[in-house]
Formats: structure tokens, sequence, C-alpha cells
């Protein structure tokens, strides 16, 4: 029986506290193999994981925050005094605060003062000093925070972080199915909505406010890019280049729902573009293919990029500035594994990857494709509506 | 004679290299002052300030880009591949590259080649260590470019920076303006949009969708807050509760133009509020007016803050945790100075400031106004349309 419409669950904004305390208890089995008596967080993506936390506060940069994930309690917040009325919604019930602005002790006195009163198991606190991970806190009230941790060595979190977020929970998955869908459906329209003689700027502005529309709470990322048949570059853009007859255009977009990213692009045709053109696209729709097929529990994410890149291989140009076909995400746009030789990421269910060949057929020429899986026991299962082979036309 | 519409000049997007050497020109004389051979710059709001680059691909985490400021030299990229292309189009000249991703050394080893191979004056390299500023690199790959640097110390650039971005150029002010007007008159729409029984989450979508239909590029802060007779906390929200007679509606934003922000709030009445509130609410209207009357140059911040405080202090409670009464905005929502007692800024042309209130005038019962002011010789411009002193109803 079908369920009508209006009974199907939405998805809906916001965890129960049985989800962080799950989320808690796995963190802090990593955390043991890890040897470390707690984790320092200050970064938005972190310090939503552990507590729930939705602010978009975290723009501005004047005062620090911090989350205490300690190796066998509840996490501790020390937050500045205008987070506390908000932090207090959330599951936590440990949580500090401080007057800020404070610029002669933003937060460092108590900071250290938790430590300080927690178990010394490994005297060792991880904080988010590795790669793809950053710190948001001046770095020399970092000093400061050092010489009061009393034999607490600060080592590098990362890679303990790393290993608990980039295996997703099925809470995680729901909110990244949503917005792929949300988009996927914006994408579709693009061609009703975009016309030759539009701005690269008046076409981006068309499909946020769609995407806006189909319930994206947010659209950090959303580059607009055209150039004759194909894009010299993916990362700037939108420009006030009008699109014309025999671009490609070009859009890639990382909007969120609940805090969670999609990350994946399309491609449309204006008027007509050639043979070449269209060569060109279904080469990388079908390296695209051979990287969705590959991605199963127990494959290497750099034996991804070797099917695509064998695909590929057909075209002119395989080399490119990408530097990678795709890579992990979640609540950040880009997060590891990355899909390239060197990385030894053994795929494994519950992980969410973007599947993203490229490939420059002719100079200043790419096509850049890219879809969104979930990884289950069973194989990848597309979170995106994929792309057709035949490029979509604007007129 | 009245301009016709058509014939006014529309704010572009983009500065001409003028703006850019001027901007150096004046940067590398505050450098020599703060006794630094260069600034090495990692986060966007800095390397656009000296580049004009302009991409939301901040947004992944993955690669760290640099651009160096030498003291007698133009600025010079150091950049993953991915963004050659782009950095291309910018007035820069120098720009040097890696295959990115890259773990083992992303970045590292050209970037201090660079620095070595400028001029060892000072022997000083300044970094975004201090106060309002992060690093958007791994820290652990900041000690190795440490040892790299042969004798070139590592310092806190923070206050070079701030001191060279604190006051606006002419080309900048033109995009704050720009972006002020567009939000002003988004709000002015609110009343039309917004709807009592709406959710918080449905009207922050319909002030969004306004914001960006009339010309704004980007919306990275816009929470949307209600409750009875004020807001508890202005830092967390939308969510989804249903706002209803009695409410105020808070919404504040962050929405940007050409890369600039603005910082500014609105507050509305749902149906009727009682005459406390509306008190309360005039209260801090008048507050306003006081910060604003007394941004002239050659006045330190603290006594902006003195001023508005003296007019709150009729209220019931002057105490609130938001912390300071505004601050500096620009290339962030949130820059130097900070309108509070300690910060003795002195205000000088060209600044713009955010003259921002708060009164918890009952537990829990917040209301806070903000508007958006440039300093000139003559004293403060106004940059947004100034708040009603009565209450805008929401029916």
């Amino acid at each position: 029986m079908l369920i009508p419409k209006k009974k199907q669950k939405a998805v809906q904004h916001g965890f129960p506290p049985s989800e962080f305390e799950s989320r808690l208890v796995r963190s802090q089995e990593i955390m043991f193999r890890h040897q470390l008596d707690a984790l320092i967080l200050t970064a938005p993506s972190n310090f939503r994981y552990f507590t729930g936390f939705d602010s978009q506060f975290w723009e501005s940069p004047t005062r620090p925050w911090f989350v205490i994930i300690p190796l066998s309690q509840e996490p501790i917040a020390v937050v500045p005094e205008i987070g506390v009325e908000a932090l207090k919604k959330t599951w936590l019930s440990n949580i500090f605060s401080w007057p800020a602005p404070r610029p002669e002790d933003d937060g460092i006195s108590s900071l250290a003062n938790v430590i300080r009163n927690l178990p010394h198991r490994f005297s060792r606190v991880g904080m988010e000093l590795g790669r793809e991970q950053s710190l948001r806190m001046p770095i020399i009230e970092m000093r400061v925070l050092a010489l009061e941790l009393n034999g607490n060595e600060i080592v590098n979190g990362a890679d303990a972080l790393w290993e608990i977020r980039m295996i997703k929970t099925v809470e995680e998955v729901s909110r990244i199915r949503h917005i792929c869908k949300v988009v996927s459906e914006a994408y579709a329209l693009v061609p009703k909505l975009v016309k030759a003689g539009d701005t690269e700027r008046e076409a981006q502005r068309k499909l946020a406010i769609e995407i806006l529309r189909g319930g994206a709470d947010s659209i950090p990322f959303l580059p607009a890019i055209s150039g004759q048949g194909g894009v010299p570059q993916i990362v700037c853009g939108p420009s006030d280049r009008e699109i014309s007859n025999g671009d490609i255009l070009f859009f890639d977009t990382g909007s969120t729902f609940d805090g969670y990213f999609c990350d994946f692009d399309r491609n449309y045709a204006v008027g007509s573009v050639s043979d070449e053109v269209r060569r060109a696209h279904e080469l990388v729709w079908k390296a695209t293919d051979a990287g969705i097929k590959a991605a199963f529990p127990g494959v290497a994410v750099h034996e991804l990029h070797k099917k695509m890149a064998a695909v590929l291989e057909n075209g002119s140009n395989t080399k490119n500035n990408v530097g990678r076909f795709g890579h992990g995400f979640g609540l950040q746009l880009t997060e590891p594994p990355s899909n390239m030789p060197g990385d030894e990421t053994i795929i494994a269910p519950n992980m969410v990857l973007t599947i993203e060949p490229s490939l420059e057929y002719a100079p200043g020429k790419m096509i850049v494709h890219e879809e969104d899986l979930l990884i289950t026991p069973d194989g990848p299962e597309l979170l995106t509506h994929r792309a057709p082979i035949e490029l979509p036309i604007i007129e």
C-alpha cells in the first residue's frame, strides 16, 4: 500500500539525545585506542557533531567556543556567555562560560581548569591540529593553554576525529539523503529557469532561490561557471559573463540541511555544443559510472581513482588541476578520504563519498561530473538523481 | 537634475588593480612599523583583501592556500594547482603552485622557499596568530614551516592586519553601503511577507529569498529568533517554533556583496505586544541613537558603549550576555574594535562600525538593536535605513 504523501515522515531538524550518546560511546572507544584523555574541539563541525548545536554565529570570529570530550564522561562546554542560553537547549548538562569578549583571557583559564580536573590516564589531549581540520582560536592563546595544562601534552587529534566522523550514523545519512534530493530536484529545473543571455550570476541566483524553496537551510557553496565547450576551472565564479550558444554551464553545490552537506555538480549545454564536447561529457559520465560501480566495502579509495582513470584514458588528456576524483563529505563540504593515488583508506559501510572524475579534453576545457554515494554493506547507493548521459540543454 | 535611474552607476563586482596597489602600499608602510619582512596569509578574508580572489572554494578545508605580502614587493601566491587558472584572473603576477592534495607536503616547501628568498631586514614574518584571526592550515604543518624558514621568526601579524583592514577604502565602503541598502529594503518587506503562524524557519526562508532577489551574493548569517515579548538569546535559530501574538520576531543578518558584509538586525511585533515591550524597544532605540550620535573621529569606542549604557540604565537590567554594544565589520561579519569597556581604539574616518545596544528588560526577554555606520571626517553616516522607533507589526 502506498503511504499517502501527508503521512510520510518528513525529515526533521535536530537529533534525539540518544544519537549523541551513541556517538559519544563510539568516539570514546576510538579515543582510547588513540590514547587520548580528552579532545578539545573548537571548529563548528566538530562542536556540532558532539553537541548538536546549530548556529550561524560561527561567522563571527571574535569569541572562541570550546567543547571537551573526556575519555569517560559526558561532553563539557566552555563557551562565551552569549552562547549559554542556546547551549542549554542541547543535550549537554555541563556548561561553563565566561563574560566574552575578554581579550586578556578569552576562556583559556576556564578551559584549562576543566582539563586539569579530568582523570589523567594517558596525559594526552587531542586538538584539531591535523589534516582537513583547523583550530578556531587565536594560536597565540593555544600557547598559553599549553602552559596551563600541568603535564597534559597537546597532541594532534585529527586522526581520531576523522576515524570518528568518517563513518556516518543512520540519522546523519537521512539528512545527507534529504539535501541530495532537494538539490537534485532544483538542478532538474535549471533548463526551465536559465536561458542564453543570462549572466553566470543571474543563473546562480535563480538556482539558489530554488534550492532554498526546496528546503535547504543554507548554500555555503554554489559556483556557477561557464565556458565554450567546457570550463577552465571549477573554484571561482559566478562572474558577470553572459552564457551563450556553445557554452557549458557548470554548477556545483554544497547546500546544507540540518548541518549536513551534499556536494555534487551538473553540466548543461547552452544551445548546441560540438560533438567533441558531447563525447567528452559521455566519457566523464562513463568514468563516473565506473567509480560508482567500484564503491564496495573493502575496496581502497585509490582503486576508485584507478577505475575512473582507466575510462578517461580514452580521452585526450587525463591530467587536470583537480588532483583527485572525489572525497568524503558530511558536516564539511569536503572530508577525508580522497579518491586518489596514495590514499589507502578502505571503503566501509556508512561512509559517504563523492565520485568526481574530471577531464581536460582540450586546453582550458574541462568537464567534471560528480555524484554522491552512501556505502551500504551491499555496495553503493546513489543519493543523487543520476545526471543524464545526454547533456541537458539550456535554450 | 535627477539622474535617470538607468544612468545611475551600478555597484559592480571586482576592483581595479589600482585598488590593490594602493592597499599594498599602505600595508607595507604599516608592516614596516611592525617590523615585518612579510605577512603569510591563509584566511579567506585576508587572501581576498590583498588579491581580490573571489571564491566559495574556501568551504573545502582539504587544501591550504597562501599569499605572501613582502615588505617591498608585490604579493606572491602559493596555491594548489586547482586554483591557478582562477588566480590568473586577479592582479597577481607571481603565482606558484603544487599538485594538491599532497598530504606529505601540502605547499609548505614551496611557501618556505618563497620566504627564504625574500630580503631579510627584520627576520620576522607575521602570520594570523592573534585576536579575531585564525590560521587556515593544519597547525602541525606550521611547525614544519617554522623549521624551514632559516632564521626567520614567525610572529603574530594580527595587530598589523587589523591596523590595515580597520580603515576601509572608498571602494570597500561602496560595497558595504550597497549590501546595507539591499538588506534594508528586504527588511522593509517583512511585514508583508511573514505572518503569524509561520515558523521561524519559514520566516527566515522568505527573507533570505528577498535578500537574494535584491542582489546579495551570499547570506552566511541570518538568524531568525522569536519569543514572547523578546528573545532569550541571539545566536541560535531559526527553529520550528511558530510565531504568534505577543512575540517579538528578531532577524539579524550578515549578507554579502562582492565579499563585504553588512551586519544589522531588526525587530518586529507579532500582533499586539505589551506596553512594557514597547517601552523597552523605545529605550534600546534611543540608546542606538545615542551611540550613532557619539560616533565622531577622535572618540574612543569604549565611550560609545558608555553613552549607550547611560540611556539603558533607565531600564530594569542593563546586564545581558552579549558582552559589547557593537563592533567593526567588513570582509568578516565581525572585526575589531569592540564597543565595550577596555577597548581604547580611537574612531577614525573610514572605519565602519555597528551600533548594537542590547537590554534584557526582564529575565529571558532581550531586545537588541543594530545599525551600521560609516565614520566620515564630519561624523557618522548611517549606511542602514534607520529602524523605526515604533515596532513594525506582523499580522
